[in-house]
């Protein structure tokens, strides 16, 4: 296996951020912290790491943590071991000074050690696991910590045109999986074959990995986060095929369609599609700046609600997206929220008829300049029906 | 792509574990936290889940956790609209009892009211991320919130014969990918491009997904984390091969062998190969029960300064593995914990000659019922001469 030609066809699939971007960014997240009254933030690996500086590593027993100290140098705190792993992160150019620690040392006592004597209150990263937080915790003792997950959500939600363009060539990448659906989808093979296939092509097609693939056959469809089971797909069934994965530039898709294999065996299948489907359009036109989050859930579910499905419509209309498959915005009833442009998310209502089958439409939509919503995703939102 | 082959040849790659050793498993947890003073366990999504009710979910925004008190059922607090990805968990004949929070409620709180009123001490998994981690904190007020990690590790570190067959058939599947590798790896490709096909065969081999994928070739070896980057393999190098990944069992495999493209152009490296080849027999040799686990460090690294490179051997000599690829017990200076019957763990002792190469050669070793070493990889040490 050579590197997927898709990748030729589209450099936005492993663009890496700017050095200006990245310079950008920091200092953003300093002003932020400041506004919420945050001594520091302490980012562990994951995706803030990677949108801040470029680059993140596993999260394992070694503390790796960038410090924020708002009107100083960040710190980026690594085991010694792993520093020549960073060599690609431009850390002078960011002004970010690395300080590496050796098996032996206490990290967290080291991370202390870099926080202002008058630190107060610190911020850590949502994802921060236990084993660091608690030590962290001991060691800064006196300090109040909390999340700094809405601190640096200000900034991650609010995508630039490079970070756009990224989840664009994400969005005609799984596009190009949902079109060749037809070369795997048959009567006849379980849930779980076809799921290799179409986990297979995810990478062919330009992501670097299958993050999901869920193959939800007649009734499995009815359970919105089912994955892929031993069930055999058979001829009459309808299949919600949800899939994603993060690009090489760590950008994420995620789209679902409704497929049904031959002639659909439940005569209500057609209507039910059609509703989720009206439903989805209403939800992508009311995604305008200026709109809320959860008038965008109340237009798809205004739709459903009026066609007699309310009760079957048992998720949020939709999540955020970016370098994290789910992040803010959420498209929740009670987050009044207002769309801005930048704002990337899921739209993806759906019906849910228990022991019989689910209709799912998602496409991920963004908030354009103009303040209009542009869908991501273009691949034909009817029910299409794959030859048995 | 259909399933892979090597699923058919051994059970133990994807067998999973028996409701009466789970039923074990959860008993002895309750044990081993009423010992360690802790009043009930919290256990999130991740590695500890999974090896106590069979099963886990990725951690994500909304809350999963398995609660342990002491003389109770085992409580399991999943959001309802996963409720049905649980339904292969056959809670009722493990005592589990799952509680389902539906979106808009509190699940912290939840959680807390799940708790005993007189509970003074909790255990929090190693791996739940601060989202959820302080919030608990807030909902349990006069709480004492500690590490569950080594409570939870004393049960985990000892492999059970199944957990120890499931190890073997990762290690087996492993061996397969190295014993393939003159397919791949050629002077004039880039360690990346060696990296992708590797990454296949791993999956192809039985495994469920490539975890790592370390192609360290010339100098780029002398880094022990370095993965693979644009370097185009020459002629003559020595190139370092860390694989591995979990088996759809969950066990993880992690083998290393170092080879050489035609004939070396560094004459050191014979030399040092051999080195290493000597230390890691010394350090299998030396992980017999009742040995601490720095004394197998000890071994390996007695061989390597005896030979003069001690200072070029920068890590610890190896790490536990089971449900993850990082675990107790660390071969390590210091640790002095003695080795037991079933204890599983890599022996990797190296050496990494700055701006020349690395050579670093590792196998999965268990410590049998009889007390002695057992490899759990097969795979010639010898240095590995491809034609180039």
């Amino acid at each position: 296996m050579s590197e997927p030609a898709a990748l030729d066809r589209d450099p936005a699939l492993s663009a890496r951020a700017s050095t200006d971007a990245l310079v950008e960014r920091l200092g953003r997240l300093s002003a932020e912290a400041e506004r919420a009254g945050l001594d520091a933030v302490l980012v562990g690996p994951g995706a803030n790491l990677r949108y801040l500086v470029g680059h993140s590593v596993p999260s394992h027993e070694r503390l790796t943590c960038l410090v924020i100290v708002p009107g100083a140098s960040p710190r980026l705190l690594v085991p010694a071991l792993e520093r020549p792993g960073w060599d690609g992160v431009p850390t002078d150019a960011l002004g970010v000074e690395a300080v590496t620690w050796l098996d032996g040392q206490d990290p967290h006592a080291l991370l202390a050690s870099l926080l202002p004597a008058a630190a107060r209150v610190l911020g850590v990263d949502d994802d921060l696991p236990a084993r660091h937080l608690l030590r962290v915790q001991a060691a800064v003792d006196g300090s109040r910590l909390r999340l700094a997950g809405p601190t640096i959500s200000e900034l991650r939600m609010r995508k630039s045109g490079d970070e756009v363009a990224a989840l664009a060539a994400a969005g005609a990448a799984i596009d190009r999986v949902q079109a060749r659906m037809g070369e795997w989808l048959w009567a006849g093979r379980t849930e779980r074959d076809v799921a290799a296939d179409i986990a297979a092509a995810i990478v062919q097609e330009g992501h670097a990995t299958a993050d999901f693939v869920i193959v939800g056959s007649g009734p499995s469809g009815a359970s919105p986060h089912h994955e892929a089971g031993e069930r055999t797909i058979r001829e009459g069934d309808s299949v919600v095929v949800d899939i994603g994965g993060p690009t090489p530039a760590g950008y994420c898709s995620d789209c679902t369609r409704t497929y049904v294999v031959g002639a659909p065996v439940d005569r209500e299948l057609e209507t039910v599609h059609e509703v989720v489907r009206r439903a989805q359009q209403a939800g992508v036109a009311a995604a305008r700046a200026g709109s809320s989050c959860d008038s965008v859930d109340a237009a798809s579910r205004t739709v459903i609600e009026e066609a007699g499905y309310g009760e079957y419509f048992i998720t949020r209309t939709g999540h955020g997206i970016g370098l994290e498959v789910h992040e803010e915005p959420y498209l929740v009833a009670g987050n009044e929220r207002p769309l801005e442009p930048g704002m990337a998310f899921s739209v993806e209502p759906g019906i849910y008829l228990p022991g019989r089958f689910g209709v799912r439409i998602e496409d991920i939509v963004v908030v354009d300049d103009d303040g209009s919503p542009r869908r991501l995703n273009h691949f034909d939102t009817s029910l299409v029906r794959l030859a048995p």
